[in-house]
């Protein structure tokens, strides 16, 4: 079993307008220090299949992200103690 | 300036109900290898401050989860050629 994840955030010159609701809500809380933020959201699936990254790359591309406004990136993730 | 992800996921014994319906749908459309599927959100913050871990920490205790139903892990992201 291999826990592999589908990341999946906005392509650069796409707005986000929530992101950027949060980063001026934490400007304005005092959170200077933040000089950007990007929402990220991932699909972590445990894939039994030794073929797991075209299983996931599938998966992502056809079903999970937009390809205009999002990109997508295959992570896979490995726990340790 | 240091990249820093805050992520957010449910607590075990939380349902999510997104992800069971992705889950279900996934194995009617054929990928039986997928054996669970959990959702993860992510903020990243490009921070900067020597106290970045704090104020990763900080924002996402205070802002971003619920504590009742969610879990929270701050990860360093270095990025590489």
């Amino acid at each position: 079993m291999v826990k592999v994840r589908i990341e999946v955030s906005y392509l650069d010159g796409v707005e986000d307008p929530e992101a950027l609701t949060i980063f001026k809500n934490l400007s304005s809380l005092g959170y200077d220090s933040v000089k950007s933020l990007r929402i990220i959201r991932s699909y972590e699936l445990d894939i039994d299949s030794p073929h797991y990254e075209s299983v996931a790359r599938d998966i992502g591309q056809n079903l999970m992200i937009n390809p205009v406004i999002h990109r997508m990136k295959i992570v896979k993730v490995e726990d340790v103690e």
